[in-house]
């Protein structure tokens, strides 16, 4: 038996569906949205339906925009010659936060998974091989997420682009800035053995 | 310096504004949204449209309904001479769980709190002394929940009832003191409602 109005268990339901929304946040959330004051609801519904018409992905680095190409790739200060490839829109986000990056970007849309059926040609790797194949790249800085799937998807795309006259990095393994070596997991520890610099 | 198009972020600012939704979360919502499948971010949009719509409070009870009036107003095998006082809408669907009781509800959409200005007019009081008042009705049991406003109310609610000739219960305290309603398991809420006290 239904406690609530149809209605009302529909949005419930699509609450749900979220993902990290259990049932009883959804029941929560669609409470909340109905007691939003007059418009409020119909402006959530509205900034749903503008988002998925205006928001599509940037010809040049594939990140999310809703002009004709996305801000960096329309920055003429960034540096074309540096292409920093990432698994998602919000690496993106991180990067650019922490203002160290003034090169170009190359958003993924995914990492390679043959336990999800992800495959090459299910993320944006050819669109990347076409911009370096086009020349002008002198680096290109792999810095998916340092798990199994990152770095096979990173070790492919660096094998992929050996052809070119680019250099291909990877973003340095290591001890978190502010973390605890006694806290630290063995194989981030091997890694930051590994790579110990000169000081 | 904003990281993702303006609709982008404005759907992260909406999912942000609902309760218990941070930042990191409301962001992983809007990427959720934006990668639904054709169609089914415009059913999203159109829930909560036509959840808005088509919900309001039936005119007996003043639970969430969709209908005329409310499937428990409406069933002619629930007793009109009970009437089970409760907080919210989601209290009648804990209640309803339970399958213990059998009257009818009355719902306050709140409880008095001097604190936040909530005053007995803002809450769906003088319907229900007006239902008491048409007679029929034997008893009244207070379901606000066990914490300082929902004792506060419920006090309020059986004196303001003196004058009629009916009995007026408090959910006994099975209810774990300081929790709350929604989250109060079936067999407690069965306790509850066996143990009941006149005020």
């Amino acid at each position: 038996m239904a406690f609530f109005p149809a209605s009302f268990e529909d949005l419930i339901d699509r609450f749900a569906s979220l993902p990290g929304i259990g049932r009883k946040s959804a029941q929560r959330l669609a409470f909340h949205v109905l007691g939003l004051p007059e418009g409020e609801a119909e402006a959530f519904a509205e900034t749903i339906l503008w988002a998925r018409r205006t928001v599509h992905t940037c010809p040049v680095c594939q990140n999310l925009t809703d002009g004709d190409i996305c801000p960096v790739c329309a920055d003429e200060r960034r540096d074309r010659s540096v292409i920093c490839v990432v698994a998602e829109p919000r690496d993106v986000a991180s990067l650019e936060r922490s203002r160290e990056f003034g090169g170009v970007y190359h958003v993924l849309h995914g990492v390679l998974s043959p336990m999800s059926h992800v495959g090459p040609d299910d993320i944006r790797i050819s669109e990347l091989v076409k911009r370096v194949a086009e020349g002008d790249v002198k680096e290109v800085i792999m810095a998916t997420n340092p798990d199994t799937e990152g770095d096979a998807t990173a070790m492919y795309i660096a094998r992929l682009l050996k052809p070119f006259d680019v250099r291909v990095t990877r973003l340095a393994y290591g001890i978190p800035v502010g973390s605890n070596l006694e806290f630290t997991d063995d194989a981030t520890l091997v890694r930051a053995l590994e790579g110990r610099r000169e000081m």
